[in-house]
């Protein structure tokens, strides 16, 4: 369970207010690399963890960590909205440009919905998505997740840094930018402890077993574009990088035939073939369905 | 632009229909982690590319290949809807057990929405979004989401095989699970050779300047949950993966203050402090915003 | 404005319960060719008419009706969910097939969130969506969204039909068919009628003057697929339908270029060509940016 | 800021699993009147609050206690999938009914996507949505929400109590379901402490001058719907309950006009009402944007 | 059944066009607490009523007049588009900051999409949402949603009042203002003769024996947060709001215990706890899902 | 499967840069009516189609051709989006309101999520919904939504074809606006084609058997508004469209009753019709659901 101190883990006072970059900041709050995503993410992933103990430790730590970069951005983005312009009359932005430009760039539920609070929602006022929080159940695939989100992350709260000269807003992102380079790192090291404590390995799910797949395709760079650039990477040649194979760089082509055979079900009125079969349709159709069925049970179904 | 070849990349025709497993494949089709994900992600990744043409070019080979995994599931999700039992009667079910089984477990949207086809849904029928469709403009953090879909996908596909025992779709889901490991492969191939050509590095965007962040947190792992189980893990002590830093675990703090201190704006009617306040509200709120709009544009504004 | 009689337009009473159908009408209802979509969509294109008042009348008119058909399949359904079974044992389903079929084919939130009641929702579950309600302002447009609303809404009414033989539902549905039958008529006939007027026709938008697009290739058709069997199809050859042009039938072929001469923008920490434009990132930002809008507003862009 | 402490609030342990029941629990986790509902609606309402210390004290009180609840039936969930059966073939359902009755009820997701654990989603499979989080900046608005998730929450928990008989199960429902009752008497209490202390009071906003609005219809029943049933009610004749007015039953009536006289715009080709304006339509269009966008600037638009 | 008459309940005529305010007053026509969420929700709330006439009477009156609010709303965003301004070429914008500010507050749907008319979506764009319709067939719930949403509705129209000084908006505001006064005041009355009809009381549902919830939990307000300022309230002592109890304030803790204690399944490739088990997945899976599922079946699964 | 050549379908090169346009372009993009829903749409239908195979190629051809739309509006709008301004700083706007104007008009995401490129998402910022892709089996049924697609889609390009002056945007969507000619003509040639091949006729779907529907009405138009210029159309009188009636004008009415006589069922705690039924919810529940089954299955079901 959890308890909550009142005082904020890090400053989210800004030095003046700006309802455009109140809008701004929901992304990183409620959008789908936001702190909303990482902080259910993190505990989702850290309850259904059956591995390890300090694995489900660690995800409830940071977790818990993230509710509170959650309430950071909630409280600026109140501080922001102090004040904030509401009329839509245009003789006030006819005198006064600033007043038009904010207008046009705040977020109109801002206002009206929120009452100069913070959403759940992102920069485009799009709710927030349970989506968003990832947890499959398999640490290897779901720490590639968490790089992922801490990278986007970083890099949205990196350009919204450039985007303000408020120094009071500034101080805030550079700990939230401080607090994602620790996670990117944290969670490289994760899936670097994960490996060597051999318990996942690329391809994720290491333990199907290779002989299942296709093996021939496994290791191949299709070009289905023209151009061979792709050519030259690291992905065309050489040792695959879970060295279980060599890369190989091949021209894309079909391994199938064209799909032309379903024919129409009259019980669903879908277009057939030809008008006589048309004609057939509408009538028995339940006594058509139970056939159909029994001969799906005994398997002589076709296609 | 692109063409078509009537072709299938690879055989998708199942022994016999199946409409409880048709309806689970619509996740590797439609849904978050799907195919239809990772075609748009890729294509939308390339399309924005302004980096070296060797990472454009291998990506659209990438997004066009997805778009015949796309075509080869709406194909297989077909042929298993063959002859699906579509009656609701109960004498049905209570006379053949597996009848009862089929209805309950198909998608109800396969036959009456459409007729025995693929959806551009997943397994719970929600409808693909797009903001499955990950494209920031930056290539690291991109490729790290791609070596996440393709982790999450293969996934499922691996678990769907497991679902099932149908020769057909085994052999087309072993083909796809193939590729995924390539895919898998090929992403980290790209992570490595970005940073090989110095484009990008940990953290990301590693164009940012560091003396920017709040340096003293930016290595440290905050515990904040009960347990010290996280101590013990390579992300709690010796150096950062960036080559940056040094991790350090400590017990999580306040740095902040508790945020009391915002008056209620009469403008929008918020819950005021004392009802002395609240008598002042609805009068000549205009010309208040009015006011409050140039203190903003001063710059004189409180919070 | 509008006004009520309890009255049901039709008969809404099964002869029995039957919860697996319950959700299947949910289809009709909430979904995305339902009734709700139709009554929103007539409703918003009525208000929204500015053309002569004959057709604003006639939409409000179905409009309206529609409303009862929303009402007449949000009772049925109430009563169709009579005495549902709700509890999960497995004993019970065990010891009768016809439970487990029901519990399996039910929708859970038909119990839990409604209480037995219907919802604004799709026989998947999910919501009704606001996007369904089409209203463009061109009649001519909308007109042919009614037609084909009708037409999949008409479908999937005489799907549900085959699977059911309660003769109470079918009735209802058969009253409903043949609402869609007189629907589906009366789009083709204000099409019709639109046409007749002199207000409309193809291609929509008529007014758009015909010397403003590529006439090259108003009347082509590209064959971007392999396979010449849609060169045997009215569209190939002939008179185009709106009598301003022939059909000609041709392999499709790139007009335009390769699309590779972007440059990165380090505001935003896009990946960049070569290393050393990333030293350059994160340092006088705004500045650059300011220079860039001057850029923009002096009209010396360049992309 | 959060802290975390790894015991459960209370028991979360079913004496056996149940995969049906598991997707059922996920609404009271992630649907509309959920747990994750009321922890984000608290929280943001308290970060929001501006108000006296007491009201935003409680409600991060309470919105931190929710948080705990999420976490119960998370892990609850995450138990009841233990051993579900996944596969689909019909043979294991024909010989074992009650297998294919839990294929057919539970959730695909649970095993495709979740690894047999919970998920931020309803029980129809429909992800949480931001729009769930509801904080106006009124409290007495906010705090009737708050009374309506508790009775929704409570009676969806109730409903769940009644569908199962494992005990374990029913344990911590029984917990649940007797923190609902104080939450809904909690604030229920808070309602009458915020209209004890002045604050606010019926209709919200009370702030708003009654003079504003339209005096004559603001206690009038309109009854627009046949039958006069609810001439019986309280809320048709008597004193109004906020004490400033006199209840009245009317028949509901039309007080304005058919609304007939839109022109139509020739820029967005909507339809007109008659061919001659057609026949203007694309031409010079965005010279006449000018002289329309100064007419709205003068304020000499006709409508 | 409905029939419409073609005159507005009220004016919707503004003094002249104002395409921001257009966009904010789809707040209040397709917004959460919107015209279409009253009526959806009080016309399913009726259509589901099963307890006395007189309420589902009532719900049916009411439902009917908000559609007419609905066509209101539509009706004055349309004249209040007339003539906006479309282009988006800076010159105008240069030349004339009013045309800047109306092109950045307008939504570009309005023009693009609906041909300068009304939609089914909030001031952000975002599209009504069919779980907005509330109706569980309990009444006591609902209409507890039912003074919720007036009380939010009503003061989203009381701070559009303030946002305009349009004579014409202002007096169709008026009007939906005093509406919904008095829905406030009749919801408010419902639940008093609810209550006093003996149908329905708190905690809702009443009719849960109140020996199966927890007792001692019941009316205990936990506190989890820093600071005892929520010690002051009503809710912190006294007897409870439903006279069934007293209210008691204690310190939040845990009653349950930490739950580590899952296995990790290998059919779904979860991370195991040691690498042995890993080397266990992938084979014979099914046939160990079938031994599982008789394991349920027989109830002796484990968790 | 598919193949891409780099080369664009037709040029996509703006004169300048204008972010704000780049924002609507998103509408004919990732909008219901843009690119990537034809280009689904048509991909699903062809994958779908069962009938005569130049229908299955026509469609693969055109799906295929819309995907390299798609490819050049994302192209042009990250052309567009060049060197936009990103700074909130209202010092900028004050001293040049065409900043202003571009930060209030251009899209949030497109810089801070997308890094200046495109997303799949309309001009609201609303992510794609997999709903726009339609393919329902029934080639008439889709036809008509292609039609429909094809007009709305063309109206809106025409639309932003108004709205800017930029040489470049308006070359490329000259191509766009002729290629919506042609496929506006192409559906409706391929309609005309499946009516004189004899597959589908109206009413949709024709298989289905005209004496199950309820005759009296399947071509009654029914005024359910008051005013009676509906009674002029085409749809008024004279032989309906499919041939197979007459038109015919009549006053809407009732054809059923009041639906008044569900009785609450105890076990979802519904609102009873009086006091003594409460008493009696919420024990021995699940035996009585036990029963209601029963009855459900023997018929005996009363509603």
């Amino acid at each position: 369970m959890f308890f909550h101190d009142k005082r904020l883990q890090y400053h989210a006072k800004p030095d003046r207010p700006d309802p455009i970059f109140a809008r701004r900041l929901q992304e990183v709050l409620g959008g789908q690399w936001g702190e909303i995503s990482v902080m259910m993410t993190y505990l989702f992933q850290g309850w259904n963890a059956r591995g390890p103990v300090k694995y489900k430790d660690m995800l409830l730590d940071i977790g818990t960590e993230e509710m509170a970069h959650v309430e950071m951005l909630s409280t600026m983005i109140a501080r922001l909205l102090e004040g904030a312009p509401l009329s839509t009359q245009e003789e006030l932005a006819a005198s006064n440009p600033a007043v038009g430009a904010i207008m046009g760039g705040m977020h109109p539920q801002h206002a009206i919905v929120a009452g100069l609070g913070a959403q759940a929602a992102d920069s485009a006022g799009v709710p927030w998505n349970g989506r968003y929080a990832v947890a499959s159940g398999n640490l290897l695939a779901d720490f590639r997740y968490n790089v992922t989100a801490e990278s986007q992350g970083r890099l949205q709260v990196c350009r919204l840094y450039e985007m303000t000269e408020d120094a009071g807003v500034r101080d805030m992102l550079s700990f939230l930018i401080a607090r994602d380079t620790m996670h990117q790192n944290q969670w490289l090291a994760a899936i670097a402890e994960l490996e060597a404590d051999g318990l996942e390995t690329t391809p994720v799910p290491s333990a199907f077993p290779q002989e299942r797949e296709k093996a021939e395709v496994a290791y191949q760079f299709m070009d289905a574009s023209t151009g061979d650039e792709s050519q030259t990477g690291r992905w065309a040649s050489g040792a695959s990088m879970d060295g279980k194979g060599q890369f190989q760089w091949v021209k894309a082509q079909p391994f199938g035939e064209a799909p032309l055979d379903l024919p129409a079900d009259p019980r669903v009125f879908g277009t057939p073939k030809s008008p006589i079969q048309a004609q057939l349709g509408g009538s028995g159709l339940v006594a058509k369905a139970a056939q159909a069925v029994e001969g799906i049970v005994r398997g002589d179904g076709e296609s």
